[in-house]
């Protein structure tokens, strides 16, 4: 069963993809995201060696084709097809890597790969929102640890990227400015959450950071989305995720999981969301210490209320203390 | 530091806690939540024994004389007080008891204890809304065992039940009625989802079950809040989070983690939410099946966009099967 149904109390769509039970789970000998070697059982990529490769998920929540809803929908419970995309962008052929060991003209060629794969998602029609992201460690629910992210292409905008489009729009509405372009320059001036800068790029821990070692990445000058980005600006970005992503690994001396993802502007051509779209990424690391995680329990789920116990600026200084020196 | 900070990209507050750092972690050989045994260490509750209790927590997220903001506010970054209350309802003088293993009196006792604490904290100027919440289970980052749920009251209405509220209010504006007795309605007609039924209340997995076994409590006839619950409401209620809480357990023979919590009218006055707050329970169990868990990753926190694996269907017959004889 593949469907979405809406939920009348909340306004929102869930979606429904009873495949995606039996999916690869922790393989122990057996790698699908690795090369496909002579003589052995081939695996998702028909190639001995690779740099990056991007291709649809065998057990996606959202396709170009998806089967009609089975459920009968009512004026109470309206139900929608899947329509949409699920890829998958395998960073690199060795198994062991991770984002962070990655050098500088990988991480670039990934940066152009979402660029790339957000331009020909966006153009289908179906297609409202692009969003590539990464969930990194067994933490945060990977069943693959082969480096790799993902890329889901929506059907709609979905309810959290539309929350922050509508709260851009009424700031713009209220001051005439993008809330994303105030948000940077009051951090750049400010200093005491910020990580990284450079490139045209700033990584800080965001004032109201809703896990302890939350890092935003956005771009000084105000760009919609990743295809907007230039070749200077896609260096800047790799170059900045390249730091951010090996601080986190020397913040406790382990492979920090994390859930890294892009917000950027809508591809349904809804002309609301112009100017509003400023693209950035927001990287959420489970761990609240090097032994203890933040979990969503009764006030983040069922209240949205987020309670966070490190300071982020006491964050920003450990960050920036463990960065990197180049 | 201890202050509540505005995220304007979002139109949402998260609060800080950083005392809450410090807070008692699975203690191995100390109970803070047992009675406080003659001649032994002191626990926090000062009974030899007893039925239910209720204090104020230790390390509060929100607490009813909260010192002012550390940080300086701006025009861009407000912050405020965290001005409310947090509570612990501890269930029982039994270690090793869960809210499963409770009697029907003990439970109804917990039901009135609710009630009295939602028209105690209401009456507070300075809360907003009352939420009675119980996390479950290491699963789900609990921290200590003893059976014990919580009280918030939150100085705004949270993110989460102010969304449904919204939704409420549209559904009202289209239709006249209340979304959650349609809701209600459609479940009893229709069955398939359901997994209780009696005493006035209706369990049953929703349409848009965002979590495989997510179960939902309401009552049948249209009551905005706990207080509002007349003594044969709250005996219906009692048994029937009895009856959901030992299905769970029966489910896949241990004892299942959760997130429990009540939604209901906010207690701020505001005459916008008069017959909006349907008062219910959601039951959010992170289990997909009995030897996984389903995570919020990407697609769940950075979007806001739930991917569910189970059909509610075949999750509620599941729970039927599983549902003890009286």
């Amino acid at each position: 069963m593949t469907e979405r149904r809406y939920d009348p109390t909340t306004d929102e769509w869930v979606t429904f993809a009873t495949h995606r039970q039996n999916r690869t789970y922790k393989p122990a000998d057996f790698c699908p995201l690795c090369p496909t070697l002579p003589g052995e059982e081939p695996t998702e990529v028909p190639y001995r060696s690779f740099e990056v490769v991007t291709f649809d998920n065998l057990f996606p929540s959202f396709s170009p084709d998806p089967p009609a809803p089975e459920i009968e929908a009512s004026e109470l419970y309206p139900v929608a097809p899947t329509n949409g995309r699920c890829e998958v962008v395998v960073y690199s052929d060795d198994h062991s890597a991770t984002f962070s060991d990655l050098d500088s003209d990988r991480v670039r060629m990934i940066v152009d790969v979402w660029a790339d794969r957000t331009s020909i998602l966006g153009s289908d029609p179906k297609i409202s929102y692009v969003m590539p992201f990464e969930n990194k460690g067994e933490t945060v629910g990977t069943t693959l640890s082969h480096p790799h992210g993902q890329i889901y292409g929506y059907p709609d905008v979905p309810p959290r990227p539309l929350r922050e489009l509508d709260a851009a729009q009424a700031h713009h509405r209220r001051t005439g400015r993008c809330v994303h372009c105030e948000v940077v320059a009051a951090e750049l001036a400010d200093g005491r959450r910020v990580v990284a800068v450079g490139g045209g790029w700033v990584a800080w821990v965001p004032f109201w950071a809703r896990f302890p070692y939350e890092v935003h990445i956005a771009p000084e000058t105000h760009r919609d989305s990743l295809p907007d980005l230039d070749d200077a600006e896609r260096d800047g970005l790799a170059a900045t995720l390249a730091t951010v992503t090996r601080t986190y690994d020397r913040l406790w001396d382990f492979s920090l999981p994390y859930v890294m993802a892009f917000h950027q502007k809508p591809c349904d051509g809804d002309p609301r969301w112009d100017a509003l779209g400023h693209v950035h990424v927001e990287l959420s690391p489970p761990h609240r210490a090097a032994d203890r995680l933040k979990y969503l329990a009764g006030s983040e789920l069922a209240g949205g209320a987020f309670v966070t116990d490190v300071a982020p600026e006491l964050a920003a200084a450990q960050l920036r203390a463990a960065r990197p020196r180049r």
